[in-house]
């Protein structure tokens, strides 16, 4: 795994110097919101959306700078859903990654607009790229309709309204699907369309990052039974009341349940001419503890 | 103004038509959160954004139903505004034109998600569009700028920091020209690009939007402090402590001043084919009682 974690840090480093320079330096009047948007976006993280939109860009042979524009949209959308999904209306959360959440440092009504801010904006860089406009408006359809209120929102939706009761596997499947699935499909289908990829090549990226989500998402419960405080950098087990994989199969099935599927996902990858990250990131994702 | 009225209601209704389709019978399981969306999104109106898409379509000699998505989409994101506008922490307001608004019916969390859809589908809707894929990338470029963290929500920003001072001149009209003039820009210019019209239209169209958006605003602060309240359907005189233009000027100066921007925003019309109806309407607007 060693080539995975320098193309992936070589690729972070690449990422966050471009995202730093969005907001920075735009001054009054609005300081305060682009103060508040880059406390969020700039807060770390492993940058996993952003890495799966350059690794198919390039699987394709595309040049990674056709995939700046939808690497850093798809983080963006991603940080206001977790702005927004932190504040005291929905999951009422003061910390997030070992630090205060948006609206615990900057209020709630910033926080709000912060969200707004970001995923607006996300799509002015993505209709302001440097590339064939039919890339640009398929980009754009990609992200909307998996963040829209078919997809992610329809999830956030869904999980709130299924706080009081036990799911079945299809409710939980579903949730996953649209909550964190979706982001992730994104990212991978926007990889191949920025590089102008094949139709195959797109339905292929959506069925690997299906595989990859799941098996993400079904991680993520793990950890947060088994897992570290100070790894994971927020209280650990809040979650077993909801409705985790874990509580539905226990922790051995889903072990199994990420084998299974890291597998499809990578059994996806024959159309690619470049997939080897792409499989050692699968690989890698079934092993991770934060 | 007959011509107008006729053409404005056969507008609204081929409009409302397409706006009630777009999440009806979408049923479970998000349902909650499309009866949220639709809830704000059909409570009428007078669909001011949405008629200037299709009229600076049509002055441009396009195609009504090439214009469709762009109206529908300026109304969602118009509706996303106002949504996360009224929510607690913003400007916690209960009613809006005379019905709850949308949090006191469904609670600030669906609220806050049902805004987020609204903003999000928009873009969807847009990128989906059967028009040539260079308009459609111009169009998310123009709504989304005019929308994000440089255009309306700036605007929302700057009026919520400003609340407790007085402002000058200049400010106040730096917060109206993004908080309410940046979605009419967006409407007008977005009508050109619908029509794939010039860039000299493109231009006329935005210096039009300018003229039209402030003379409205400061009609809506005249009528905030004139107006009954059974006819706005909101609490009068409650936006006379903020900074509004007849607090700045006196009620004189500010009808002056929307005369002479009427005028303004009419001599920019030259090029356009058929402009009569956009004469009739900066017309219509410096005189509307609600």
């Amino acid at each position: 795994m060693k080539k995975l974690n320098e193309v992936w840090a070589a690729s972070n480093a690449r990422f966050e110097a471009q995202l730093a320079k969005r907001y920075a330096g735009h001054g009054e009047p609005q300081e305060k919101l682009f103060e508040a948007m880059d406390y969020s976006l700039l807060a770390g993280g492993k940058r996993l959306r952003p890495f799966l939109v350059y690794q198919f860009c390039v699987a394709c042979g595309g040049r990674t700078e056709d995939a700046d524009p939808a690497a850093l949209a798809i983080e963006m959308v991603h940080t206001y859903s977790l702005i927004h999904d932190d504040l005291p209306a929905m999951d009422n959360d003061d910390y997030r990654r070992g630090r205060l959440t948006n609206h615990k440092v900057y209020g709630e009504a910033m926080a709000i607009l912060a969200g707004d801010g970001l995923l607006t904006d996300a799509f002015s860089l993505l209709a302001s790229a440097e590339l064939p406009p039919e890339r640009i408006a398929a980009c754009v359809r990609v992200l909307s309709q998996n963040a829209g209120p078919w997809g992610m929102v329809a999830g956030q939706v869904l999980d709130m309204l299924s706080e009081e009761r036990r799911l079945t596997e299809q409710e939980v499947l579903d949730i996953q699907t649209r909550k964190t699935g979706a982001l992730i499909r994104a990212a991978c289908e926007m990889g191949v369309v920025c590089a102008g990829g094949s139709t195959e090549q797109r339905d292929a990226a959506r069925r690997y990052a299906d595989g990859v989500g799941l098996a993400f998402q079904i991680r993520d419960d793990i950890l947060d039974v088994i897992g570290q405080a100070e790894t994971l950098g927020k209280a650990v087990g809040v979650d077993t009341q909801k409705n985790t994989f874990v509580r539905l199969f226990g922790i051995e099935a889903c072990q199994e349940r990420i084998k299974t599927e890291t597998e499809a996902a990578c059994a996806t990858l024959n159309c690619f001419k470049h997939a080897e990250i792409l499989v050692d990131l699968a690989e890698y994702l079934t092993k991770r503890d934060h």
